[in-house]
């Protein structure tokens, strides 16, 4: 046996550990009664030591040495590019830092689900300062072990290549224009009608709706399923994805929207090339193309105009609601494309959504470059949330810095994915846009061609292109925010 | 850390991989799409290697030497006893022969789902065969290593202690009686009017009706939940237990018994003492035990006449038939008891169950210890049916001998638990109404006194006690069939 081949073996067996291990964390989340969790997290915790055990061995390094020097194919090269990144990746901490940032981490994040509720900023942010501490200490260990920046070394864990320098231009260009698109979007919405669609909205009928759409939109109900969870995510792994869902019965539109948005999710990991599945090059490129992908489905396609006049009639007919003028195509246009400044990132829309994300990245790149302390960030937050949506958040933690999950377990570095993911996603929309006509496609119901582009430029491309290359070979061109600027102007200001 | 410490730590890390493999089973079965089984199966292979190397460690041999000229607790002592019988199961075999049983067993079960609806005796028979030899290989190696016969070491496994001595008294016994009874039970049945409830009764009611009566059953469902699956089971984890069953909308008897059951299974289960779950000792005490559980729930409970002068009401309610005849609760008695011979063993009824069970173990035993070969089956089947229950099953081998998974994979040993749990379930019913009057605590809608008993006895005893001695304590003797026997001439004779 190769060296190449040992690593492959090897690698498999990880991955192996890695399905179970998400199959398992979606009953918790999905199925798992309450009374279950102790022991199942004890078992979960004993899974991911056998993992960090296995994939931190000793021999691994020999290994890596050697195989570098067989003779492997252009495709195996790569193969071996990327588990040698992602073995680098679970290496480079000593073990003693990984476990104090669990422990820290997860203190954290359960004392914040009480303290968001209080308001209490003052004991949150004690334990954030902890893990603030440690992820610079993981970073600092990352920069040195890559040669990248501290912020920039957390970053390449999301989305590999991507630097502060290139995002500082990117949302420096934004920010010259989005506080007053905004502003004129809102001062054009105002004269506009707009009926909020009343419950109640069954939840039976709603997974009716739910299961119809994702059959419409391509999902493979023999590789993945739907079901629901307190908070909606797309998990499993690619032979069998499985996307949760929660039902709001005075909105199904939350329900509808964000089971589209995952279906985005599971469609990339469904269409990933099966022969690499096991291997870190069959993977999804990074957060930000994964974002791109629901973000299309959700954003580029179904907010559509001809998208929801497929949307407005199933609604009705499923809700058995034909004469709803709150379900009239044009009245689901309208409310589909509302926007409205707000406090809370998760329930933005479209166009003030990146000002939630510049304002993250801001305070998290000087937080971990130092600039900055814990004890700065709620004055910077309400002066950028300020500045940028116009809304004050003084003395309002709960609806301000500590509203996000994200920081208390020191994921720093993830927020731009989202931004980026939107970006990404109105460049792959006009590229697609020169090749077909995609209104038409869709009046026609006719997806398949659009699903296909997809597939081919990003779905089968895996890891084994850079994010950078994927956007090249897909667009022509690397990451370009003014397909998202038009794109926002098309639909919000011109329509 | 003593050794014995060390011992615990291993047993626990073996229990927690079990616990993610008992999960991702149940998802298997009841859950996961049709096209992730590939990856499933792969990656619950790749859990089980783990678990097996972990358990055939080689300086476990020296650690239970070394725990055992320790200063232990008498609670220990045991703890270490049952550890050490485990490691004992899993490591007398080679690692060739585990390997080739379950290629072997895999491969004739595998094969066996169509040749048994072909009819395939011939082509089964080779497959057959060579399960056969691989367990005349184990027994073999076991019995050298237990000092016990052949198939008294294979029975070992599902019931320790129990041998063939033994059962050939009891089951001896039972052949004097059984036949006559069940003609004597037909004969007097030959009078009743009974109606069979018609379908259609909707699965959603099925359900309502089944978690209802889960709960009557005091299933805890902050630790476990029901399902649906092909094949009704209980699985998952003392601290999440998973049942399963399925909906005939033309017979809601069918699962409405097979939820009753597997709360039996769940109960005990569920009522493992706590501190002990991780160890082998905190667990159940063998198959035959866990079968009377579920029977005593089933058998004795509810179909006794208190219990569906309970259930035939919440039958009527839930399915809106306040007028439907066949569900008064005289009917639901006369229908709930009906005894009639029957080719399949699964179907049977509880007077003629033990028959199918005492032909298959007098096959089996026989095979095992090579008296009879794989040949011989068919012709010993139909000459056992035909004098146990009056039926013939030559050329039948769908409804013959080819019924049943169990020898498919070499479970050889299995059969004798179920009807040995029926007559432990009988005898711990007599033990209990010699304490409490039941009928009147079914009556009074107060079943809490005896889930108590059973608690008190059999649940909370784990594997602390053996068999025998559970039953001693618990009932004043040992297994003494006449409990059995008066149980089936009361309920059938004499009502």
């Amino acid at each position: 046996m190769t060296y190449y081949q040992k690593l492959e073996q090897h690698t498999k067996k990880l991955s192996r550990i890695h399905h179970l291990s998400a199959i398992c964390s979606w009953d918790q989340a999905a199925k798992m009664p309450e009374g279950g969790n102790t022991a199942r997290s004890e078992a979960m915790a004993e899974l991911a030591l056998i993992h960090h055990e296995l994939s931190t061995a000793a021999h691994l390094a020999e290994w890596f040495e050697k195989a570098e020097a067989e003779s492997l194919s252009a495709e195996q090269k790569i193969s071996l590019k990327e588990m040698k990144r992602q073995w680098k990746k679970d290496n480079v901490l000593p073990a003693e830092l990984v476990e104090q940032k669990s422990l820290t981490g997860s203190k954290c994040e359960h004392a914040w689900r009480s303290q968001r509720k209080e308001n209490n900023w003052h004991e949150f942010s004690q334990n954030l300062e902890k893990v603030v501490q440690l992820a610079r200490e993981e970073a600092q260990i990352r920069a040195d072990a890559t040669g990248l920046s501290r912020y920039n070394a957390m970053l390449d864990l999301y989305e590999p290549g991507m630097t502060c320098e290139k995002i500082d231009e990117i949302f420096g260009q934004v920010k010259t224009w989005l506080p007053s698109l905004i502003q004129e979007v809102q001062a054009q919405q105002s004269h506009d009608e707009v009926l909020t669609p009343k419950g109640p909205f069954p939840a039976e009928q709603q997974k009716t709706l739910s299961l119809d759409i994702m059959s419409k939109l391509g999902f493979d109900f023999s590789h993945g399923r739907l079901d629901v969870s307190t908070h909606p995510f797309c998990g499993g792994v690619p032979t069998d994805v499985r996307i949760t869902t929660r039902y709001d019965e005075d909105d199904f539109t939350s329900a509808l929207m964000g089971v589209i948005h995952e279906t985005g999710h599971a469609r990339y990991e469904q269409g990933l090339p099966e022969q690499w599945l096991d291997f870190p090059v069959g993977q999804a490129r990074s957060m930000g193309i994964h974002e791109s992908q629901s973000l299309f489905f959700e954003m580029q396609l179904s907010r559509s105009k001809p998208f929801i006049e497929i949307l407005a009639p199933l609604a009705r007919e499923v809700f058995s609601r034909n004469n709803d003028k709150s379900l009239s195509t044009e009245n689901m246009v309208l409310f589909s494309t509302r926007v409205k400044p707000g406090y809370i990132r998760v329930d933005a829309d479209e166009v003030t959504y990146p000002a939630h994300i510049i304002l993250r990245y801001e305070i998290e790149r000087d937080l971990i470059e130092g600039k900055i302390e814990v004890a700065d960030i709620p004055e910077l937050w309400d002066k950028k949330m300020t500045e940028y949506l116009g809304l004050s958040t003084k003395g309002n933690f709960t609806d301000g810095c500590m509203q996000d999950i994200h920081w208390t377990d020191g994921s720093f570095g993830y927020f731009p994915s989202y931004t980026l993911g939107a970006m990404y996603a109105a460049q792959f929309m006009a590229a697609m846009r020169r090749e077909m006509n995609v209104d038409n496609l869709i009046r026609e119901r006719n997806l398949q061609p659009i699903f296909n582009w997809l597939d081919r430029h990003i779905w089968k491309k895996a890891s084994f292109l850079s994010t950078e290359d994927i956007l090249r070979e897909a667009t022509g061109e690397t990451l370009n925010p003014d397909y998202f600027k038009e794109h926002l102007v098309n639909r919000y200001l011109e329509s």
